[in-house]
């Protein structure tokens, strides 16, 4: 057993930097995640130099959990059973925040770079591949702002390729601060939430557009000196909201012409959905207020507009609170009661609530993460367009 | 500037694990890669408490290098100017590999997590994006074997939405060990070099079908336990041989004629070619030639079939070259010298040379390598169907 595990010990050294030597891996396979019938999983992690691995999964109460290194290098612990999700982690290598090598499931993002854990559960859940007719996932380019090529990722709905006629709805739906054009798929399961609920007759088939929120970085990178400019720090910023102006513009002269010149969607407000998670919820909120008569559903996840920004910039949404109610078809809030906006979002709830203007909410637990995402996208994508 | 910086610095300890407290990163921006004007790069890495922190780019020439850290943490280094093309990287920060946080674009793999960073060149090269008309990217699944959903990667030709009766010819492109049914997106851009091509006149347009190719994976993986079997580590091993004849039966039993049902393809042989990148080019070869009714266009990048294996297995091409010939209306051998492959590929193009069997070859520098990939492709996609 020992010389043939030391031959692939070497050959394992020798291909873990296999990208950069131009070799193809062939050491020894590492298996993770592995996710047990009884919901315990177990990690591993090839270090054989390593002095500490440990787990990070804070999302399923596995923070810092130390994994024992065995005779080949590979590290490993088994944590749960875990409820059923997805859930981001990674592992912590002598103080080193690393993805899983081994596991092709990731979190697309501009700033960290996590894994990703299906725990499944006994029943298929509604954001699990089941066996239905799938819509597609498109990778489109379309002209942008500044001579930038935008990217987004569109959802066309099961029978969208067999109905050469059929017009349908479309919900743009906008990602949050860090997370890409990919997040809502990859993360968020969009697409196989809205296969499933379509193939149930619980939603209507409809166009879904995800596109990449950070537009001031897309132009820099675009730009001869691909430099990015630094995040806002500050919500309500002038920095910040120039910065959602600058997207409401791309989305309203660019993305949505684009989209309605290219694929068979309903050019009409009732017809146009917008919704969004965190940054991609204040977006949401500012381009439907400020473009009354283009979308008519409009959904909040884990996000909210201050009352001095209401009264600031859109104050006739309160003050013609009739007039609010009669254009919007729909203003959905959904919150989780231990997300860091939960405060500011009761507030807003409670400017809403005091100037009449109606909207449904979805208070769940939880906090500010994509396990809440999915409950939301859940919630509102049955209300959309009927 | 001290306290502000402070600030932030502490701001980003508590958002570095930020998937973990589920709140998003608001510290100091880290902006990684940044590649200017003269094509030098610099790279930044946020770790103020790493005692050593490296470039990982050895192919580009910057195995190792040590970055240095600032006041508030980021470690950087700038190296260069660096041959335009599209590079894998990573960080070795205290001896463990990790990507690139700041990086959105990756290098989607079962094995290992890499970072891609894209040196301009003077002109558009041609697997840039460019200002063309572009073709679509569809990710989709299909049903696969023992009741698995296959995952596979479309593209359709620009126009292809706009000719409802048009039919295309398709390209069945396989990846190699350890990458996905992204690796010949994300990192090979073979949508936008047949988006270039396709406009400049020099390439049919046609579908490009790119599944999953570790068919074994795939089937473990939405098995009840979960768990993945090893990677054969011999070529010819029976093992392996195996392996590709699962995903032959996948292919043909199963994926072809899903395209084929799907979308608007030409259903001939004549119109059918395939091609691969390493086990994908063993894997194209195999099912070419033990299917010579199907596939009429044949191409290897950087893969061969031992001459004892030809043999033993598809004697026929050899012992009928003229069959052979008459049927083939291209085989297509990519290698780079300083490949591993190479003296295996070179053995196999003398074996055809010796029965006579007419293939075209191409021998370029740089060895298994993605960036060679893109040549192969630039090669061979104007060659197909024409």
């Amino acid at each position: 057993m020992y010389p043939h595990f030391y031959k692939f010990f070497t050959l394992t050294l020798l291909f873990a930097c296999s990208w950069v030597i131009a070799q193809p891996p062939r050491g020894p396979l590492v298996v993770s995640p592995q996710v047990h019938t009884d919901k315990r999983i177990t990690f591993r992690y090839l270090a054989p130099t390593a002095r500490q691995v440990l787990l990070d999964g804070g999302q399923f109460g596995a923070s810092g959990v130390p994994m024992t290194k065995d005779s080949i290098g590979i590290w490993s612990v088994t944590v749960g059973p875990i409820k059923p999700d997805i859930y981001p982690y990674g592992f912590k290598v002598d103080g080193v925040t690393v993805m899983d090598p081994a596991n092709v499931n990731y979190f697309p993002n501009e700033r960290f770079k996590a894994s990703l854990v299906d725990v499944p559960s006994e029943k298929p859940a509604l954001y699990d591949l089941q066996n239905v007719t799938h819509g597609t996932i498109t990778y489109e380019y379309y002209p942008s702002v500044s001579g930038t090529t935008g990217r987004v990722v569109v959802y066309t709905p099961p029978g969208y390729d067999k109905s050469p006629t059929k017009k349908y709805p479309v919900y743009y739906l906008i990602s949050g601060t860090t997370d890409t054009e990919e997040t809502f798929f990859k993360v968020g399961h969009t697409n196989l939430i809205l296969d499933n609920l379509i193939a149930q007759g619980k939603a209507v088939p409809m166009i879904v557009v995800m596109p990449y929120g950070n537009i001031a970085a897309r132009i820099a990178e675009q730009s001869p000196n691909g430099t990015k400019p630094a995040d806002p720090t500050i919500r309500d910023a002038p920095d910040a909201v120039s910065r959602a102006k600058a997207f409401e513009d791309d989305l309203l002269k660019n993305l949505v012409p684009y989209v309605e010149k290219n694929y068979r969607a309903i050019s009409s407000r009732d017809s146009r959905a917008i919704g969004g998670f965190s940054r991609g919820g204040g977006q949401t909120l500012r381009a439907a207020f400020g473009n009354m008569d283009k979308f008519a559903w409009v959904c909040s996840y884990a996000s909210y507009l201050s009352p001095a920004e209401m009264d600031r910039s859109f104050s006739q949404i309160g003050s013609n609170a009739a007039s609010t109610n009669n254009q919007l078809k729909l203003l959905w809030l959904g919150i989780g009661t231990e997300d860091f906006l939960y405060k500011g979002t009761v507030e807003f709830m409670d400017y809403l609530t005091t100037k009449k203007v109606s909207y449904k909410s979805f208070t769940t637990d939880g906090g500010h993460t994509w396990m809440n995402v999915k409950k939301y996208l859940t919630e509102t994508l049955p209300l959309l367009f009927r």
